[in-house]
């Protein structure tokens, strides 16, 4: 029998998708084991790859594929032969096939090379310009990213403004003014609980440290409580600790030993693992439905949601922290209790760097540099002026200054890789993760008894029930609404972080 | 300036490598870091890119790019543009592009799909055989890898018998004659050799094991002292040691840990460590010219020439011992002097089994399975009488005898995979080491004088500057031929065996 043409655009997906996925274990192998001096070959190995996948999503061949699977559709369901769903369903990738295959396509393949080569350029720009606090020398490369992205942004030709068009491959659907909308009530209300936790003294938790081998150790421990399967997972070092999907049944995480900071691995495997899950809780059904975008994440802002939830809702909660403070006194730390082990968790000082910041201070941070990226695609605001702006609004919102450029505008890799409309997502999960939780909570009862109960495996189960499954069937605003009944609001996350300083307030006296 | 014909070949040569070696890289990801349930995944990825290999080996692109580089060639040889020796060099590579290109190319694609499933599952068919010990399950799958693997010795053509012509990828002009040439002398000596070795009383050594962790920083010693440079070296753990090269820059090991055999990780990794060393040392002058059949290995009997170099007359030696076993004491064996390390590391015992084999019965290992292969594909032995010929040939070389077919004609997992022709290399390997050494020995003194004054980096010297550099501008008779001025011969691996029993029979009175 001659196969339907579902079945050939499968097929071609598949291919792509098993291409895609040795570029990320090269990518894995790269930040896990490879040997410094492999990187110039393994530079060239990716270019082949991205290569070849540029051309298989943009060809020809793709395009008769997705047309003719689409009328195959069309008539089948003009003939009933579906159940309803799985028609909704098709329909809903072929619709985001052709969306991600018109913005391929619609890109002159000379800019799609230049763009290529300004990143990588840009990057070690970068690199190096913060290595000698030096934001003259990277100007140029930064001037040429928003050159080539303006350029971009003109070539998809979309009705949305330059900024907006960058964002939808991280966060379809969405908006600046919907972002302002978000995040004015943050900047409004976050100053005054930083403020409100300057007031908390804190026991000062002394200096300490644990040796690698007990770090690794209570990563596994909570692993294995947080339902780690070594058949179809694995943990590795990086310098910079990512989670990656390299098939449909391996999912691998990375994590990182801080010297002086005992809590940092815990912390970035929890997040991480969060990561992680959402991959595996996405709607696999057969290796072919792997290739298909309802088997994809739907945008980043859910993924961090995920991975904050386990993070910040779980490993950074009171009931964890009672029911694992005696891991680390068995290891040695100077841990004695749940509440040393909670306020170890939970630091609150703004400082001036966005990854180690805390949980109060963070959006503060999104929100400066989400700001400020839109100010230069789309306000005007000069490269030249860029520190200096920079340094007024951490001044202005945070009350603290960078003493150069490296503490300041060079920080992040983004920019320098022309990762314009990245950095919402960050905030976006931060309240996703919040407003999920609410309903988790009308459904399961309260987080805090579940994890005291160590029910982590209910909890678990209602994301993977009500969130995981979707895929990109829906985009994150839509998945919100579905899941709380409600539209996406900054409330949830507000009310979270007063309920947690009141405690550690009661806690701290 | 328009490329030359030969650039276009080597950008062509080099894109093919780059494929390659995502191949190993996905090898290597999955036998040391990838969760079992991506076996399948990995499975679709690795038969995605053989074909895409299998497609560039064979296209009538490479062959016009071949023949257009050659007549170049030979133009610019008539208008002496080129000093001579990288004619010549050139003059062996298009020689041995074309001799491989015309291998791939006489294949029928059917043949080249049957034989790649055949081959997974006899491996497949292998595992649960040898696990049942069920050697009449396994008898249909040999059955058809040694009739798909005759056909394609029919198709590829050549003026040489079956077994010789499966043989050539592994061993160029390796010959049956050549062979039996070689063995005889072994197989008269090694088993008196074996009687004689039973008459040394060795001390016995008490049974004793090492930590993980503590085997591991031995092997880092060890590596340490043996000039590994982490930039260009990764190392990691796997079921079976092995040696692979990911780029020009990019070398990787792994080792194991066998409980029980305090030794067995130190000697694999030394064993590994000189396949990797002659990777190293091959000739490699650019990125493009890893690409060239110049820049490869020339045979596996030269590889294992090397790696048994360094695990052998290395590690294994008396002076090895006497430098190296304080490290042992350090850590916590029952090690207190040069010859306990020493007798541990060279135990004489006759066994069932190949890998496990010492240096003296080793060799007989090797001639039965040699013998027997040639005698399933050439000289009518049938499959259901392999158990009890195997079975004969052991009890009469090697006086032991197996309980079961998985201790004997199941144990090794070559010809599950229809790999037909290897076994001579481990063998020849030894032979070729041992004649190396002897012409070391006249250049710069008595091997265990430079190891006990720790002078090895003048032993890679001279490996480098004698073995390495040639790649595969000579097969590894003409090799042989070239650095010691004589014809290969077991004389040398004899008299070191002979050499040695005597030795220890000193010191174990």
């Amino acid at each position: 029998m001659s196969k339907s043409a579902w079945q050939l655009l499968g097929d071609y997906l598949k291919d792509t998708q098993l291409l895609g996925s040795i570029q990320s274990t090269l990518y894995w192998d790269q930040n896990t084991s490879m040997p410094i001096a492999g990187s110039n070959w393994r530079g060239e190995q990716l270019s082949l790859i991205a290569k070849q996948l540029h051309a298989r999503q943009s060809s020809e061949q793709f395009e008769i594929l997705i047309k003719e699977a689409k009328s195959e559709l069309q008539n089948s369901k003009e003939k009933d032969d579906f159940e309803s769903q799985l028609i909704t369903d098709r329909f809903r990738n072929i619709d985001l096939l052709e969306q991600d295959f018109n913005r391929q396509k619609s890109l002159d393949p000379q800019l799609v090379v230049e763009l290529a080569t300004a990143k990588s350029e840009g990057y070690m720009c970068w690199q190096e310009a913060r290595k000698n606090n030096d934001f003259k020398s990277f100007s140029p490369a930064l001037k040429k990213l928003i050159a080539l992205r303006t350029e971009q942004s003109n070539q998809l030709c979309e009705e949305r403004s330059c900024w907006e068009t960058l964002a939808q491959p991280f966060e379809p659907n969405l908006t600046i003014d919907r972002v302002s909308e978000l995040f004015e009530p943050l900047q409004k209300r976050l100053p005054e609980l930083i403020q409100k936790a300057e007031t908390i003294t804190n026991k000062k938790s002394e200096k300490w440290d644990l040796a690698i081998s007990d770090q690794e150790k209570l990563c596994q421990i909570l692993l294995n409580d947080w339902s780690r399967d070594p058949a179809n997972t694995a943990i590795a070092k990086s310098p910079h600790p990512f989670s990656i999907t390299l098939g449909p049944d391996d999912y691998r995480i990375t994590t990182r030993i801080v010297k002086g900071q005992p809590l940092s691995c815990l912390l970035a495997t929890a997040h991480e693992w969060g990561h992680s899950l959402y991959e595996q809780g996405l709607p696999s059904k057969s290796h072919q439905w792997f290739a298909w975008p309802l088997g994809q994440a739907t945008s980043m802002a859910v993924h961090e949601s995920q991975s904050l939830f386990w993070e910040n809702r779980i490993a950074r909660s009171f009931s964890f922290a009672k029911s694992f403070w005696h891991h680390f006194e068995n290891a040695g730390a100077p841990i004695h209790s749940g509440d040393d082990l909670w306020i170890n968790l939970n630091p609150f000082t703004p400082g001036l760097n966005r990854v180690e910041a805390d949980e109060l201070s963070y959006g503060l941070h999104i929100m400066i540099r989400t700001e400020l990226e839109i100010d230069l695609l789309e306000r005007g605001l000069s490269v030249e002026d860029l520190p200096n702006e920079w340094n007024k609004r951490y001044l202005h919102l945070l009350g603290v200054s960078p003493k150069n450029d490296t503490e300041g505008c060079l920080q992040d890799v983004h920019w320098s890789e022309g990762m314009f409309g990245y950095f919402p997502s960050y905030l976006l999960g931060h309240l996703i993760s919040a407003q999920l939780t609410k309903t988790l909570e009308e459904d399961l009862g309260k987080i805090e008894n579940l994890i005291e109960s160590t029910e982590i495996s209910k909890i678990l189960g209602w994301l993977r029930k009500n969130v995981h499954h979707y895929g990109r069937s829906l985009d994150s605003e839509e998945l919100v609404r579905k899941v709380t009944g409600a539209k996406l609001s900054p409330t949830y996350f507000l009310e979270y972080l007063d309920n947690k300083l009141e405690k550690l307030s009661t806690i701290s006296k």
